[in-house]
């Protein structure tokens, strides 16, 4: 059993019994989706519930940013992720009763999350307050291979004795949001956000199309239905934010009445309402006509698929291996069928963050969907491209060349509200011309980069030529920016956002070098690429000689330290009970900033300088972020601290499973899932990605017997299976692959290569994290009182 | 003329016609106020009309603090200064013609600001529409002698033909506020913020009470009349929001109509309205009963006590002599009778910046203050003495020691909504405690030392000690702070900061020594006040050795400078068109703030350091701010610059009479005009305020001949009379008194001193601004087409 009282099982996460209060919770972890439609996990029935979600990738309303003071390039409008019209209800009645799970007696209720078929199954015994006794069981799929389409099959059977069973199924607009913004009066303007525009049945399919008030969206709701029983009976009607098919029959004890529910979902800006209906009509008449048998394989066959590379099998902790699968299963749904979308922070689970995307997508999420779907990486890296004339615009008006992406938003325009956090993050930019890199390197989709991926480098790489500055000797510097801590902000020299720019710009060369015949179109003058190449050269990374340790940013170290013996547990986050001028003039360290430079571009540092970085950062850095534990494992890994990087692991697999943070209902953390995967493949397995190719210094850790994983390289999987002495590599391609085992050159073709081990150096005493933040026990069964919450 | 189309008079600022577009700019110009009430100078009629304004000082609504991305520490509720009920109006009918300046034809117009009687005048005669003819005076004092008090006197007299003439005198609540807040659903909360609590006439006597809406202030308006005239009849009525007095007569040629209105006004929260309506309606008796001529002779009577040292005597520059006195005139409004409430930025002369106070307020109006008034600089102190709680509970929220100032607030409590330029802004504490440490030395004040300086010093210094930390070498540091400079924000080592908190540690250390006995009381231990003092020995200010100047801040002169060649003359104000990223991380100064610091800490700088740092911040400093061009004559005077302190003087000294940066509707820039002063005493006269005393080094600009100024010293005046060649020192106090005089020891006593003026060592080349903001020529006849406007 899990911390949260889920069932540990290798493929499948279930629960048994009903806690209202951890209704919430077990939403999103429960939630179905493929990208472009997310259901909640709510129950069928709407009632009760912890937080109702129906979300649509892409359809938001818009509302004032409201500023206590106004200041120049400050966004004026805001975006918010809303639930759109509620598909998933089916309300039950037997005889005159409404079924209520909370009136009469539940005798028996199980959910269960399969993550190889991509359903959710629930079955539950209800004895009414008059007697009558019903056995249900109902299953939901957000269809990956169709990606309009959620369904449901629900089977009421009646035991004991004869009863008349309602069931209504319904279609339910403007249903509450949570709270999902700070200012109650922004909040306001997010109630209702769904206008009318038409409703309307024909037999058992009726349809609700709406318009999202201000932004202006029309989204279409098709529902129809299949419905299997004696006698059945069905009406349906729809008016306003309201469709409902209601089917009814006689059931004797042992008869079943059964329905299958289909529900097609599209949207569209500036469309005609016509188009939009005709989308989502016609994608439930065929699903309705291949019927529910072929979504359900149709669904299995595209997770075998994507298991078939992605699985990573863990021996020695159950725990363990139940929590990566859920972790590689979340960040499949979210990405999966997204298609020129965003991916917001949480997925399609919950409408945290207002359902925006940040810079951890492509920095956190992005290099594990290109080692393990990388059609979704390529769907994704579209997105920012599509969204580059908004980044052109916004680099204007901050009077910089190039392209400044957004570092929130939903459609690509720029959400921020607090700029010190936001437009001063620029790191968010070569994450993106990084993820470029990256997907471009492991898929070899030269046709990508060409068209695409190019222009992306080119435009970013302009903005770090017009960012920074040279100093009298030539140095390049890049003032006043922030990187990934947000516990610092508006530093000189940040050396993540300066190693992550000289990534970015010399990646940009490079790919200019290859595509010559593009240059003319995207305006590249003939010495651009070489002034990317020499700012790059000439980047400054600041190094403190005298502690021989890199700085986060230009002075870190010579920063007040944070007090830390002065603060107590419940001060945790310290964002929460701290100003953020305080958090900014100290050192002390929300998330990995300099570690996880340390990983991203591992080249620039030393053996000795990562070991010494690493312990100094691991004393100021309290973890208040969900993106610390993994980049934390992987550096731990690497300079040997095995047992550390097993703890971080285990804290990043169960963030969401456990609750760890205390807001798993506002949406799961679907970069932080990711890290649980980068955390076993780049920490244990050593996988460094470089020009040359992939490095790989796979190591166990306890109580770990085996892991295996693959990555997808140019269309092939390479497999590693890791055991405490050896590892055997394993690749599907036609061409062998050269790869570094360690320091061992090895070429990987038909036959499998079985490598040693080499025996682990002394890395020294474990380091130490600062006074109430070091990470529990992995999976320890000791609770730990002094483990704060994170988020 | 000045450029706005006043005259020019050595005590009367007067200006003839009337032209609608310039109305909200002469409201402000001809504004009165005693520091408690202020009244805009709306017409009497009320209408055409720029900006109405009707202040109470200590009035507000508040309101919801706005924030996109709210954080810990962030205050959540606002201050507004709003209209109380306008007692201004006067309305007029001819027979059953409205008066209406813009109906029929205004023969002349004629409003004259006298600045010894502390009276607004205005004579008009109009040709009504149906040739009815009437000429009218009306006269407006705003009572510095009876705080709750204004006046006006309106009389009507009838030309060519008889005439019946209505006056009808009103009380009018809930007048609409000009745009105060960014935010647009903020400003809505603040329309109508009065509700009724009463409204109730006796005789010709009329009373309006009301509540304002959120903060709960009881608001009371009486207005009373005398009535001069041939069979005059009056009426009074009065609802709600609106009181009135109908006053009729028929008058023949060459007869008159004239009233007296008393309208009286008092507040409190917290009150019974019976109370605060008793206090309003006493106050009116009184003054009706003392009369109208009393109530000028009063007024005349404290005016003349104001100048007797406060006076300025400016030869060889009439605009500069008028602009002078308007600036003393406007001071000692605006603080005169505020008596423990705050000054706000604007006076009481319009409701720009939400009626808050500021830093400037203790930083540039306090030091004038305390030499020409200083019974208005010690309720000053009082009234932030009278915020410790507050400041203790922010510094508490701030996990800091002692107490923390309000940036900018009404009431005392924090109101500021972007923490960077406010929170961080800690200087303002040591403004404050800098303006005690002066107060004190000026007047010999001990008793206000020991009861409440003192408590100032101690609590600011616990503040500092808190919010620094030393290094491994033991220098303190104050890291993450603001200065004055609003263009870098966030900052470490501010040297005009930490200067400032070394005079407040010292100063507190001073202090304590000397009132040993109110140390337990304060809870003042035994180490603490030499903590302070070492803190302060061992406070570390930032040079830069290679450039043989100080940075602003630690490392300031190695950021990027901002490039001013490609920034053309209407992307001033930069903050309007440039994002605060981009400024704060770049050298470019919005106003003084190392060049401050050599003011106010100038033993801290050796001539050499100040005559090289003025010049190399004047190449960066844009003067985008009101508060910059009084600093920068105040050391361009020092080092010998007198051409282009002169320059400064007269751009400071014409501010808001030729609306220089183009928002004086908004009101009146209180801290600016201060700096006329101040540019004129410690620049041109070259006063220092040592420890040891004061130190003069008077020297004229061209093309002035004279200079005659005052300066109150423990009760006493010190005057001097400035010619090109010596300086007349005469002093009124019984004990003669020690001062410098250039690097001579002068002896003042019975007798006046004179001596003359050493020769001006060779400055070397004027020093240059950055393109486009340059000052213009001093009272130039050119227009210069490349003045931005500054605010």
């Amino acid at each position: 059993m899990t911390g949260a009282g889920f069932h540990v099982d290798p493929w499948v996460v279930s629960v048994s019994g009903l806690e209202p209060e951890q209704l919430a919770h077990e939403e999103s972890v429960f939630g179905l989706s493929n990208g472009h439609l997310g259901w909640r996990g709510n129950l069928d029935e709407g009632d009760p519930r912890g937080v109702a979600g129906s979300y649509l990738n892409g359809v938001f309303e818009e509302h004032p940013m409201p500023y206590a003071e106004d200041g120049y390039g400050y966004p004026g409008v805001g975006q918010s992720v809303i639930n759109v019209q509620n598909g998933q209800i089916i309300r039950m009645l037997v005889d005159d009763e409404p079924f209520d799970l909370r009136v009469g007696e539940l005798l028996s209720h199980d959910r269960r999350l399969d993550m190889r078929d991509g359903t959710l199954h629930r079955t539950f015994e209800w004895l009414g307050p008059t007697g009558r006794r019903v056995r249900v069981e109902s299953t939901r799929v957000v269809s990956l291979s169709r990606r309009a389409i959620a369904a449901v099959r629900y089977s009421v059977e009646v035991l004991d004795q004869s009863a008349e069973v309602t069931l209504i199924s319904e279609l339910l607009a403007n249903e509450p949001l949570p709270i999902v913004h700070d200012d109650p009066r922004v909040q306001d303007l997010l109630t209702e956000p769904l206008v009318t525009v038409e409703a309307d049945v024909v037999g058992s399919r009726s349809t609700l199309m709406h318009r999202t008030r201000r932004s202006g969206i029309i989204v279409a709701a098709t529902m129809d239905h299949e419905v299997d029983g004696p006698g059945c009976r069905v009406v349906s009607d729809a008016d306003n934010d309201k469709a409902q098919t209601t089917i009814r029959a006689r059931l004797d004890p042992g008869q079943r009445l059964t329905i299958m529910k289909y529900v097609g979902h599209d949207f569209e800006r500036g469309m005609t309402p016509a188009t939009v209906r005709a989308r989502a009509e016609v994608a439930v008449a065929i699903a309705k006509e291949d019927g529910w048998h072929r979504l359900l394989a149709d669904q299995r066959e595209v997770l075998d698929e994507y298991w078939r590379c992605a699985d990573v099998v863990v021996e020695g902790e159950p725990r363990l291996q139940q929590a990566v699968r859920f972790a590689l299963f979340q960040i499949f749904q979210a990405a999966a069928r997204a298609e020129v979308r965003s991916v917001p922070g949480k997925g399609l689970t919950g409408s945290g963050y207002e359902g925006h995307t940040f810079w951890d997508f492509e920095g956190f999420v992005l290099p594990v969907l290109t080692s393990t779907a990388p059609d979704a990486a390529r769907q994704a890296l579209l997105w920012r491209h599509s969204t580059l004339h908004h980044a052109r615009d916004r680099a204007a008006q901050l009077h910089l060349a190039g392209a400044a992406f957004a570092w929130r938003t939903i459609d690509g325009r720029e959400s921020s509200g607090y700029w010190p956090a936001s437009t001063a993050a620029f790191h968010i930019n070569a994450d993106i011309a990084v993820a470029v890199l990256h997907y471009v390197r492991a898929t070899g989709d030269a046709e990508f980069e060409r068209e695409f991926g190019l222009e992306i480098l080119v435009e970013t790489a302009r903005l770090w030529l017009s960012l920074g500055h040279r100093d009298a000797d030539g140095a390049f510097h890049i003032d006043g920016v922030t990187g990934p801590d947000e516990y610092s902000a508006v530093a000189n020299d940040n050396v993540f956002t300066n190693l992550m720019a000289q990534l970015n710009l010399r990646g940009a060369a490079d790919a200019a070098r290859r595509h010559p015949e593009k240059l003319k179109e995207l305006g590249v003058g003939s010495d651009e690429a070489r002034e990317w190449e020499a700012a790059a050269a000439d980047m400054h990374i600041p190094f403190d000689e005298e502690r021989g340790i890199h700085p986060q940013s230009a002075g870190y170290t010579h920063l007040e330290r944070w007090d830390f013996d002065a603060t107590g547990p419940d001060q945790y986050l310290l964002h929460d009970n701290f100003p953020y001028f305080d958090l900014y003039r100290k050192q002390v360290v929300k998330q990995a900033d300099l570690v996880l430079a340390m990983h991203v571009a591992h080249e620039a540092f030393t053996s000795q300088e990562k070991a010494r970085n690493f312990e100094y950062y691991e004393a100021l850095t309290v973890r208040d972020s969900s993106l610390s534990a993994s980049p934390q494992a992987v550096i731990a890994a690497e300079v040997g601290h095995l047992g550390l990087a097993y703890d971080y692991l285990a804290e990043v697999a169960t963030i969401d499973l456990d609750d760890l943070h205390g807001n798993t209902h506002e949406g799961l953390h679907i970069a932080a899932l990711a890290g649980v995967w980068t955390a076993i493949v780049a920490g244990f397995g050593g996988m460094r990605d470089t020009a040359d190719g992939l490095r790989f210094a796979p190591r166990l850790p306890q109580p770990l017997t085996r892991l295996k994983f693959g990555v997808r390289i140019h269309g092939h999987t390479l497999s590693l299976n890791v055991t405490a002495l050896e590892t055997t590599y394993q690749y599907s391609g036609d061409e062998p692959l050269t790869i570094l085992h360690f320091d061992e050159v090895i070429t990987v073709g038909g036959d499998d290569v079985t490598v040693r081990t080499p025996s682990l150096p002394d890395p020294g005493p474990r380091p130490q994290q600062p006074r109430h933040r070091a990470p529990r026990p992995a999976f320890g069964t000791d609770a730990d009182g002094d483990q704060g919450r994170v988020c």
